[in-house]
């Protein structure tokens, strides 16, 4: 039990008071820290905690007009996914999240034809969306040109989802794009954000929503990332709140696991447009795991119909919270 | 962008060769690292990464005849239990995997009467047991004496299940508990073991197994602590077919969010044996979130039947080898 012990040292920045930070706004810590062989990722947005990555190689490091951009091969789960020092998807766990909030959304309506991405640079969710064989017309907004070109160069089975002749890309702000889309355009929008700091910021405010309703057809869907239940119940209460203001159809929110997320588990927030009844618990377009609408894409690794009804189920400390709001 | 960034380093211990290795046993690091204020896990159990804990204050540490015991105040997760460095329970998510591991049995089964915990010794299963008003008599085995004194002086909301006066405690090694206790003498068993290197691996080996068999009345059920779907599924679909073998009546794998455990979740075996037909998917003996069979215990934090139901609904990478498993 006294053996020697051979160590190596991770560098994890104290929290540090940051511009902006004075009045009040936080920010992530945006220098990317790897130290030693490590990655730690490490936010006022989960404080008190960090996840390390054993890093084989940083493969790609830049600075976009949005954010910091990183890309290394880690030791245990492929090459990771890094924006402004929060990872966004390792090659292990990617499935989760990209087939979760895109298969749960498209497939609890009939046939969707025309779905917004805004975000989701990295094309996963694409190649989810490009699944599905009643998708006409695929739109993408991703404001950040330098994590399109990354994911193209070092994820080529995420960013497969741009090779669909379906998908149109638009380099720019998702805020812009969907306020001058036409009145009730898109079967489903499904928006892939990052966190609520940094350029995502907009996206989880009401008139972001409500500029999501006026796109989306009578009966439409949204699924929106939504944080962590158990480390972000303010904002998801707020969240919900909002939505139950502007969405007059359903409004729900789902979970599921993704271990390098923190706290190891990512919400979505699913709302209709008034219209046609969407039951988001029980989906009526089921697609198959071997569906498979693109023909380099592997079948589901995640997504089935009974993890969608699952996904809706919620510990009851969550329940509470999102369902006074629910009703309210 | 540039400003300066004071940085504080963590330790972390480089995976090293220990006694017994050499033969291709492993083993958890056995040196609880806590450097500069913050604990990391490390684990040959989860090569490639580690989760850190900000550490406020070290209340605990000593060497029991089993393994290392250490309690800290975190940051944010309030006290933290710790044997042989892998973290056990901290009183921020514990709620999850008490209540989960307790309830998906207990609910499965009209009036448990008598039932054995195999582990457990800091008292939070004991304390989900004691809600059921039908139970009569509860066996603990707990091999360690230190981590129910611990237990006890650190974590009162945990260790209060001692209180309840239906509790036996029996300090010794659960395997030959099991191998002494009268046949077809318990309705349930739960195995709240670590993970199965060090003083628990005989809890994961088809010989106890056997003997948690013989001890249940025909139509009595186990849980056991059963590892992560997206970290052990070969350790699962050793657990499975081992199951498989030996219980005669249903087997059946559920999972949960522990933010805490690596990976984020946390596995449980259900397994019934020959006789009244159990289906853990569908509880048939409700507990109500406000249900508190000892009045010092508050009200459920995570359980409710909708989740209980949604647990044992698998991602498709998981699903595929657990049936698999489960129907040969």
């Amino acid at each position: 039990m006294a053996e020697q012990t051979t160590t190596t040292t991770i560098d994890l920045p104290l929290k540090r008071p940051r511009e902006g930070e004075e009045n009040g706004a936080v920010s992530h810590e945006t220098s990317a820290h790897i130290s030693s062989g490590w990655f730690s990722e490490i936010s006022p947005m989960w404080p008190g905690e960090a996840h390390s990555l054993k890093v084989e190689k940083v493969l790609f490091q830049g600075k976009s007009d949005y954010q910091n951009v990183m890309v290394f091969q880690s030791e245990t789960y492929g090459k990771v996914l890094v924006l402004d020092g929060v990872i966004q998807l390792t090659e292990r766990d990617e499935c989760a999240y990209q087939e979760m909030i895109t298969h749960l959304p498209l497939c609890s309506i009939p046939n969707p034809k025309k779905v917004l991405v805004v975000g989701g640079g990295d094309g996963g969710v694409l190649r989810e969306v490009a699944r599905h064989s009643s998708v006409e017309h695929i739109d993408i907004c991703e404001i950040d040109k330098m994590v399109v070109d990354v994911s193209k160069e070092f994820f080529p089975d995420v960013a497969v989802g741009y090779d669909d002749p379906r998908v149109n890309l638009h380099i720019g702000d998702g805020v812009a794009f969907l306020k001058a889309a036409p009145e009730g355009s898109y079967d489903a929008v499904i928006v892939d954000s990052s966190d609520p700091i940094g350029p995502a910021q907009e996206l989880f405010e009401k008139p972001f929503f409500e500029s999501v309703a006026k796109a989306l057809r009578p009966g439409g869907v949204v699924c929106t990332q939504a944080e962590s239940i158990w480390l972000h119940m303010h904002i998801i209460e707020d969240i919900v709140a909002n939505c139950r203001q502007v969405f007059k159809g359903s409004v729900s929110y789902a979970w599921t696991t993704v271990p390098t997320y923190p706290s190891g588990v990512i919400g979505f927030m699913l709302c209709s447009t008034e219209g046609p009844e969407v039951n988001f618990k029980h989906p009526i377009n089921p697609i198959d795991e071997n569906d498979n609408g693109c023909k380099s894409v592997g079948p589901l690794k995640f997504y089935n119909k009974e993890i969608h009804t699952a996904a809706f189920c919620l510990p009851s400390f969550a329940k509470k919270v999102i369902e006074a709001k629910a009703t309210k």
